[in-house]
């Protein structure tokens, strides 16, 4: 149905893109075919790695009229297959338009290109006494990945997900069209909200090439808690009364003694106060060193006397820090070095669930004798699930993790929970938002991609 | 095109909908025919007092085989003749579905139904401790009316809008299915957020029949700084360095000399030190009375030393609060009762842009010889600005209108603005949101709207 690329086609876009810019044919390495689970694979026909809008712009016309395939790639940092090019075609990357455009101080927002990396944004802004909240795990991410998934972190407790963070698109639609949608400005009533449209379609919709992003003043006072608890459920137990406490916490992680050793073996060094079974991690932040001291003793105080943790640990010298924070972020690295290959489940549920959640992935892994490690954000319902191969043939493994994952999502529905919280469906999971969200909401979603994008060029295959 | 509603589609309706939640004919007074403002009337066929979603269902169910025409009426609080049944047809007023239907304190989730009050929500979670912040100026507008507008208000500045508290909606979709865009839960990339497009869609998409709501707990402690300015512009000029600060405001109102006068009359009481010019109204808010008091004192030393602030007004004392909050929320009422007719404008402007469109309103202001008086919130660039007619005839308030309308849009545009802040398009925009977004942008919303409405029964008219 989609059209081969052919020299024709080469020659057409070598008109306007210099040679080192195209990679076709057996040039393109095994990277492009897939992302960083690697759960689908496919090889696409061409790669473009753009510059500019009007240069996308030029691409997506000659492929609309010709029913060439395009797929957006970033850093190629998920975990869905949602940059995979799945009807083979052009895979456009984005990682050369990683220029931070403006810094206007006087309305707060910071404009990017789609290629600019979440750790550059951090760094380009922070030291100026500015803050962009989010802040997934992942900080080689691109910031238009970010956006295609409505990424959300671990601060979401506090200060929301991407979606809060982005003002306005700037977006090349796929008949080629350029338009911007949303302005530098907080409230906006004008019209159906196209721009949160676009935020989590994972690249279905329209191009990215330009985000307006919202800041805030740094907050320049953080600090962290390790509380340990006797098991998990007494720590995640504890997450509703810190969340109607006045101690505002920004983040609320939680993680078991398997997760903690599956660090310290992957980054060779022990974590600081190891003997504990179960781990939540509070962070406070704030503009005021006095206001930010007062949450955390309230939350410490409270954590001890009424909540039964068995020690709260305060995470203030540099090496502590680094000890607990390099464990947390190599959490799901350490977790796929441990096994031969993997996949995951990101779940969201109401908070008063997860509980509920985690023990039923016990369960699982007692039944389909199969090992599924977890850790997760427990402010805000966010589950992060990983379904382990170890030596399981892949016949074996693709059974049980056909199972496994039937159960799990039909788990999530049964809580009032939904198929992800911050990864996205991309091609992994359509089946399962399909059997979660009904027909009918399908159909409605498979409407609008057809008033973006009649001829299916963008993406195609993923979401629904 | 409409089906025009007969004895027989009365009978149908009757046989489920009692006597006394059916008006029709010479019974159905003016007040459905119109909005707060009154821009443009036209009287429906016959008024249904819904009473839940399954009613709802059956209603739409006939309607969209019968294409009957309906539109939603909350309390009929909006501004731009959104509710007003410009076809004829039914107006489905959701006023009866006022039930607050749980408060999940677990979760931090409020669920209700569209006609509960905004008032009504603060009196319920309030004394409980929870909070819900969006903080529109028309307290007896329904959730359901906010919803359907995205309504800001004046905590938007740290609070965000509607959209960024209502974690999932229950709606029925103009052929009748009920169906649950979002759930319980925070964070969420489960396909195209279907939510968000029903999110100030000012009833054109979906019918929402109940609402889930985001609480934190309560702000307990809040206080207000009155600052007077030599002049409007060295007032709103102080914003940008205030948002800036270590002091997070959570409201920045401005208002000028004439709009308190207008207030003082329409209350017959006087403002508070009301010899001043200008006045930036600076709200903060906490957790912590401590916290508080250190944020409004830096805030204040700010504006005195740095920003030239003519006094710091502490608005403390109950007499004190009254005076300004009851001037404050006059405001609209109090311009509407000094001319016999006005229409107004809900820009939005990227902040550091709204001394340049408060200038020019003065420059229309003389250039048509029209009194265009306004207010706004200085802290998101979202002004109110009223073309009043005073004695003005039909013929040459409708000329002027439409002239100073198309100017002031112009100059949104130019601004990097947008149309409407937080009153939404309904009828009375349409033709402004066109021009300053353009046809592309148009054109998928109308793609949209046929997704959702295929036979365009719900609020024909409106938006696009």
């Amino acid at each position: 149905m989609y059209k081969k690329i052919n020299q024709q086609d080469l020659a057409y876009f070598s008109a306007f893109i210099s040679a080192e810019r195209l990679i076709s044919g057996e040039a393109i390495v095994e990277e492009y075919a897939k992302d960083e689970l690697g759960t689908v694979k496919n090889f696409p026909e061409l790669v473009i790695k753009a510059l500019s809008a009007e240069e996308i712009s030029k691409i997506m016309r000659y492929c609309n009229e010709n029913k060439i395939p395009v797929t957006v790639r970033g850093s190629g940092t998920g975990l869905v297959g949602g940059c995979v090019p799945l009807e083979g075609g052009i895979v456009l990357e984005t990682t050369l338009m990683d220029q931070i455009l403006e810094l206007d101080e006087e309305n707060l927002v910071l404009t990017v290109e789609p290629g600019v990396l979440l750790m550059d944004i951090a760094s380009y802004i922070e030291p100026k006494g500015y803050f962009y909240a989010p802040d997934p795990g992942e900080k080689s991410a691109t910031i238009g990945g970010n956006i295609a998934t409505n990424a959300g972190g671990m601060r979401a407790v506090k200060y929301g997900v991407t979606r809060d963070w982005v003002l306005a698109l700037e977006v090349v639609l796929p008949n080629g069209e350029i338009t911007q949608f949303g302005r530098k400005v907080v409230k906006d009533t004008t019209g159906f909200s196209l721009k949160n449209l676009i935020i989590g379609s994972e690249g279905t919709l329209a191009i990215v090439t330009k985000a307006y992003l919202k800041l805030i003043p740094r907050p320049a006072h953080a600090i962290s808690l390790l509380v340990p608890f006797k098991t998990l459920e007494d720590g995640i137990d504890s997450v509703p009364a810190l969340l109607q406490s006045d101690t505002g916490p920004t983040a609320i992680e939680f993680f078991g003694r398997a997760t903690v050793e599956f660090a310290e073996t992957f980054l060779g060094k022990k974590f600081p106060d190891a003997d504990y079974q179960a781990y939540i991690l509070l962070t406070f932040d704030g503009i005021d060193e006095e206001d930010v001291k007062r949450k955390y003793q309230r939350a410490a105080e409270l954590c001890l006397d009424k909540l039964g943790a068995e020690d709260v640990l305060i995470v203030d010298t540099d090496e502590r820090k680094s000890d607990v924070w390099d464990a947390r972020g190599a959490f799901l690295e350490a977790i796929k070095a441990s096994t031969t290959a993997m996949d995951e489940c990101d779940v969201v549920v109401p908070r008063a669930k997860v509980n509920d959640f985690i023990r039923f992935t016990y369960e699982l892994a007692k039944k389909y004798d199969i090992r599924i490690p977890s850790f997760g954000h427990a402010g805000d319902g966010n589950l992060h699930i990983y379904i382990c191969k170890d030596d399981l043939s892949d016949e074996d493994f693709a059974r049980k993790l056909d199972a496994v994952f039937a159960e799990l999502y039909a788990k999530a529905k049964e809580c009032g929970g939904l198929v992800s919280g911050e990864h996205g469906i991309g091609y992994a999971k359509k089946e399962y938002m399909r059997e979660l969200l009904g027909e009918t909401q399908v159909n409605l979603m498979r409407g609008i991609k057809k008033v973006f994008d009649p001829n299916n060029i963008l993406n195609p295959g993923k979401i629904i």
